[in-house]
């Protein structure tokens, strides 16, 4: 049983939605030691958010964007929290909507993700600056 | 401390939500040797996904697709993602409001959840086929 | 390699956002002893749900309710499951949309969250009672 922690900055990205899997994978080699287990890719933000989708077409996370911004839309009147910009609150609830945290399986030193699966950072702040990522891996090496 | 994990396949079901508490824990008998641990339930799709939620009155399922539906509707004008057929950009969009994975914590060889969860696989195509599942126990067996 | 694991009760709140985090690192000072490892904080309920959002101003969680009160709002009229009152099925579909289960890395002894990350209990009914949750930390000690 093996446990690999470090913490990761991804630079700035513009706000939508953005495949980085390359990026995990290649700054976390340690990956190809485990056998069976897990890797853990938890974003500490609140208007930033983590999931797993299409990984081919960029028009779906063109699509994502557009529907987020329908589902949740700037200036709503019942907002209290809008001193920090338009996009400040949306991009709370939008980063709550998706999550933080992805627990990916490994198998045999990869990644176990479906032919279609990628990585998103989901930026949701026009400005959002640069992420930091904590990525644990975890699990036997026999 | 042992890691199990195999991959499971269900055979095609219908655009919905569907309990499958029963499939997972049959094809699973290894989580009866774990006295504190967790099992994860990881889909290798993009438009299906996985959730918890009432088990026990089949009308809140039939809510959770009438709901859904509405958030996400089809045929937006603004999907640019739509030549594998007007359910198909939603679904990726209701994958990632639900989510791929799911950890839930083992107690004493047994799925620690409430009395009224269960597990969804949430199918959001028309016709989805198969879906692939990959399930990891792991904990400490003393 | 330990593995710690509790059930935790905590006491009626209203319908809303409350952070817990406070009463999560309270009850559980074994988080102490776990160098590289995670906390597990999983709600055994499906009408009340878990996230990670902002910490500081309290107007960030009364703009989550208002929203998720637009997004899923109450007598709908394809809502069948509505003999429990208007806010069941509701508080059904925001668990799931936010979840049941959050997964936290540790290290050295202490969350590794985000400055503006707290943990949020998010109470759906209106009358929803105690919630139990199970707590779980597990990770390397050396």
């Amino acid at each position: 049983m093996e446990f690999y922690q470090k913490e990761i900055t991804l630079p700035a990205l513009s706000r939508g939605f953005h495949l980085i899997t390359p990026q995990i994978v290649s700054q976390f080699p340690e990956i190809g030691r485990i056998q069976s287990g897990f890797i853990q890719v938890f974003i500490k933000h609140t208007s930033a958010s983590l999931c797993i989708n299409e990984n081919a077409d960029p028009t779906v996370r063109q699509d994502f964007e557009s529907h987020f911004n329908k589902m949740v839309p700037e200036n709503m009147s019942y907002y209290k929290h809008n001193y920090e910009g338009s996009d400040d609150m949306p991009a709370h609830i939008k980063a709550a909507l998706l999550g933080c945290q992805l627990l990916i399986p490994l198998t045999a030193g990869r990644l176990s993700l479906g032919t279609w699966q990628g990585i998103y950072l989901c930026e949701h702040r026009d400005h959002g600056g640069p992420r930091r990522l904590v990525c644990t891996a975890f699990g036997s090496t026999g």
